[in-house]
């Protein structure tokens, strides 16, 4: 191609070809497959969409849509890093920062750099939009827990404490959107996908 | 739930979870496996970022965004109609109507009703945001396609005359990028990854 810039805009979008391999642990909802984070990038951009309404008054949505659609780019290079494991979260921060910099890097300069503060306001999660974008990011694999019977929660034992100290930054982000998780998460109770919060386990006899 | 119009919001979230599992012919760039309709549309609301200074200056970009990312939706009842499949095209419009019946009933009236008005708005290609959007989705499998060494032009052996044909309304939804797909193409042709046209088929002796 002679012109420079979108050669540098095509190899990026080649490039981000490769997301579609990368595997998180959430199951699709047929329980056929582990999900991939491009087409779980693509559920988050409709649930921006359709779960508008909840946005508090102070976020962008287009923002917030560009935002969730880049925000697992970084995986192409740094792998999925599950929610729960603490180990390969401890490293997550600096492999995904060189990431960044690579993937990023393949685009026209201003560009990049636009990206790449739009993946650093997605980590950061300071902003109203980054915030609301986040809070899709927990409610979407919680929906496909249930959906799953339990899912990954079921596969690693994860606990109800655990599960709320993850859902937690929905109550910040979409303030209207918290009483459905706390409610899809007693639904997950009863149906026995998730256990109990120990303190409130009756004890018999 | 008690929300009832969130309830619904929240099932069609869930139902439209199918879309990753309907395949297209299009293979991903590492050739592993054929790509699936969640991916390929996260894939186009990515370009619709990443292109949008080639965007004509009357498209309304968060707005193809939002049609790139329904566009396919259909497809979980009707499946993926290859484009250069006859019989099954004449019978496409007649399922995808009915799909888009179901699939946007789920949601709340007002909200189906704006969501099934951008996926007729996409299908008529009238407007120069659905014009543009278009033009991304014939660009996106042209890429893949060259990845691939010709992917689904040689698995099916398409002619260049279809190629042209079904890039046609890159020309017209996105005309600043119409050079980058005839460059393209004819680096398909000169790697031999696509039949020249038959016209230009030197005779030999
Ligand atoms: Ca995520």
């Amino acid at each position: 191609m002679n012109n420079y810039r979108l050669n540098q805009q095509i190899q990026f979008i080649v490039e981000i070809d490769k997301l579609k391999t990368v595997l998180r642990q959430t199951m699709l909802t047929d329980g056929s497959r582990r999900e991939n984070s491009g087409e779980h990038s693509w559920h988050l951009a409709m649930m921006t969409m359709i779960l508008a309404e909840y946005a508090p008054s102070e976020v962008d949505l287009f923002h917030a849509m560009k935002m969730v659609l880049i925000h697992d780019l970084v995986e192409i290079d740094a792998g999925d890093t599950f929610c729960f494991d603490i180990q390969n979260n401890k490293s997550k921060a600096q492999r995904e920062a060189a990431a960044a910099k690579r993937l990023f890097g393949i685009l026209p300069e201003n560009q990049g750099k636009e990206l790449h503060l739009l993946w650093e306001e997605f980590e950061a999660r300071e902003t109203p939009s980054a915030k609301f974008a986040a809070a899709l990011d927990r409610i979407q694999p919680m929906l496909n827990n249930k959906a799953t019977k339990g899912g990954t929660w079921q596969l690693y034992n994860i606990t109800h404490e655990q599960v709320m100290k993850r859902m937690a930054p929905v109550e910040e982000g979409a303030p209207q959107l918290w009483n459905l998780v706390q409610e899809t998460i007693e639904e997950c109770i009863a149906a026995g996908y998730l256990q109990p919060p120990k303190s409130t386990t009756t004890t018999q006899g």
